[in-house]
């Protein structure tokens, strides 16, 4: 386990954050005292993950509350960073719920990130009883200790897994345009020590079809009241190609990631991000000059394609309308 | 239409290949005498797409009869280079058929090129008449001026339809890990005037779900008896995202791309590549040291996929088998 992966640290009034944009090749960090520092950061990416941006929201509220901000003002310009990520939403109003001054802000946002924490145990347990001994499972983006502040979710499933002594192998799909797969996801795994092939994105149908994965594992940026799930574009995909050769399709994500008041995944804002995500490479124009781009950030699987989604809280089974609203009701009595 | 682009250039005993590796930025040559150097060119994917190195691979036959080299010993060297592309081998065991003597395989290489020509234009044709006026369709890899030698495959059907007053864009997969999408098919788009945008090959299934096109168009680099497709890796996805979502899947090639002699996609055998080509980006390292990757330069959509085969003989419907084997029947009765 790359235990000293620390990408949000808050301490004496300042938030650290590990720049995600500079690894695997360079460790460096942002350290701001100022919400709007934190929100730049979660919209250049330089802090992502769905889990972690929540985390690094709370944090700005505290930074906030620190210098006697307008906490609705604050929560306003942080959710509207990322559009799609449900996590972000959750954890800032939880934060208005708190108290204004800053010894209470602060106690709330090291509680969002200790129960992420917890959290992420809870769903690395569950995740990896669902993965067999001498399994090649495959993965998307980053769903790891870099996306969540505490072990990760889908990636944790597979770190614990290994951890418990079953021999895994993952393939990791590199995950264009960000390339957080080849870039995080890589270097997560080969710190941990466990034995992974990066591929092209475009490849994972073709390597499913001839039988090279005996599971997906994916994470997810919101989950709908009926199941269906919006992550990392090119998570589709691979739902398609799962279910076209029977291999299943776990999501993994703690409930704050479901949005209960999202009917179906139509009613989910994708946002769309810069076309040079696309155009171009490390500063570098890779398409001709006068091309553009499409760029959403996500896509919507519906949840029927969905094999089970693991929760902290267990995990669900289709149908999900039902399990969805028992996982999030408990959620909220919590 | 680009009338420029061309991509191979053989006279007074010099074979000129534009270097597809440096574009679209920089316009660059290779100048070769020797068979040795334009096999080095299609290994390194210089110069690439299944009809092309078919062309590049007969000029290099001509080549070598004016070394006074063994006919068979450069064929082999030949085939070897890229072990997945039938119209290679098909060119070269015609080159082998005609004359020894360099006059002769001079012309027969000219001729097999003139061919590809008439053949494009047919193809285009017979693409066009499937693109309705008005639509966006979708494409993988670069079928173009680039790949052929002659006006392209499915991207000549495309260019077609837009010269032939049809308004059209154009949706381009980037086509990882070598980018022929992003550098090659948006050069020649954006050249042709043809509206489009690139998009990471993981958004086209998220993009197909919500309407956003009408029809795919790919080439080929095997065609089996059955009509199976070995096409670059990612196709095998996109037909499995447009059978979702009823978009018809259209794959243009040449007859000389169809393999008689394998009866289905599991006879194929599937090349694969530098791990550098998915590890690295424009010389750069992107994912960690220690981390490895699975190249496989193809994927197989099988026939029950495919909505038509476009040939330059027709538009062949499923089921394949007898289509197919009337096509390549009237092709070497031809």
């Amino acid at each position: 386990m790359p235990t000293d992966v620390t990408p949000v640290t808050f301490a004496g009034g300042v938030l650290r954050i590990l720049d995600q944009r500079a690894l695997p090749h360079d460790v460096r960090y942002i350290e701001t005292r100022d919400p709007a520092g934190v929100a730049a950061a979660i919209r250049t990416l330089a802090v992502r993950g769905a889990p972690l941006i929540g985390i690094a929201a709370a944090y700005a509220m505290a930074l906030g509350a620190r210098r006697g901000d307008e906490p609705a003002a604050t929560a306003s310009m942080l959710v509207a960073t990322r559009p799609t990520a449900v996590n972000l939403r959750w954890a800032v109003e939880r934060m208005l719920s708190a108290g204004r001054d800053a010894a209470s802000a602060e106690a709330e946002a090291a509680r969002i990130h200790d129960e992420q924490r917890a959290s992420d145990a809870r769903c690395g347990e569950h995740g990896a009883s669902l993965i067999p001994d001498g399994a090649t499972v495959l993965t998307h983006c980053n769903t790891g200790a870099l996306a969540t502040g505490g072990g990760g979710t889908a990636l944790a499933a597979i770190t614990t897994a290994h951890a418990q002594g079953k021999r895994v192998e993952v393939l990791v799909d590199e995950t264009r345009p960000l390339l957080q797969g080849a870039r995080l996801t890589a270097w997560e795994l080969a710190r941990a020590g466990i034995p992974h092939r990066v591929i092209a994105d475009g490849a994972a149908a073709g390597i499913i079809a001839r039988g090279g994965a005996a599971a997906i594992l994916v994470g997810a940026d919101r989950i709908a009241a009926n199941g269906d799930v919006a992550n990392k574009v090119g998570t589709y995909g691979l739902a398609l190609a799962a279910r076209a050769h029977g291999v299943p399709m776990y999501v993994v994500a703690p409930v704050s990631t479901i949005d209960a008041a999202t009917a179906s995944g139509g009613g989910i804002d994708i946002e769309q991000r810069d076309e040079d995500e696309v155009l171009a490479f490390a500063g570098s124009r890779v398409a001709a000059d006068r091309s553009r781009a499409l760029n959403p950030a996500f896509d919507v699987t519906p949840a029927a394609l969905v094999t089970a989604i693991v929760t902290e809280r267990g995990i669900l089974r289709p149908p999900y309308g039902a399990a969805i609203a028992s996982a999030t009701r408990e959620a909220v009595a919590r």
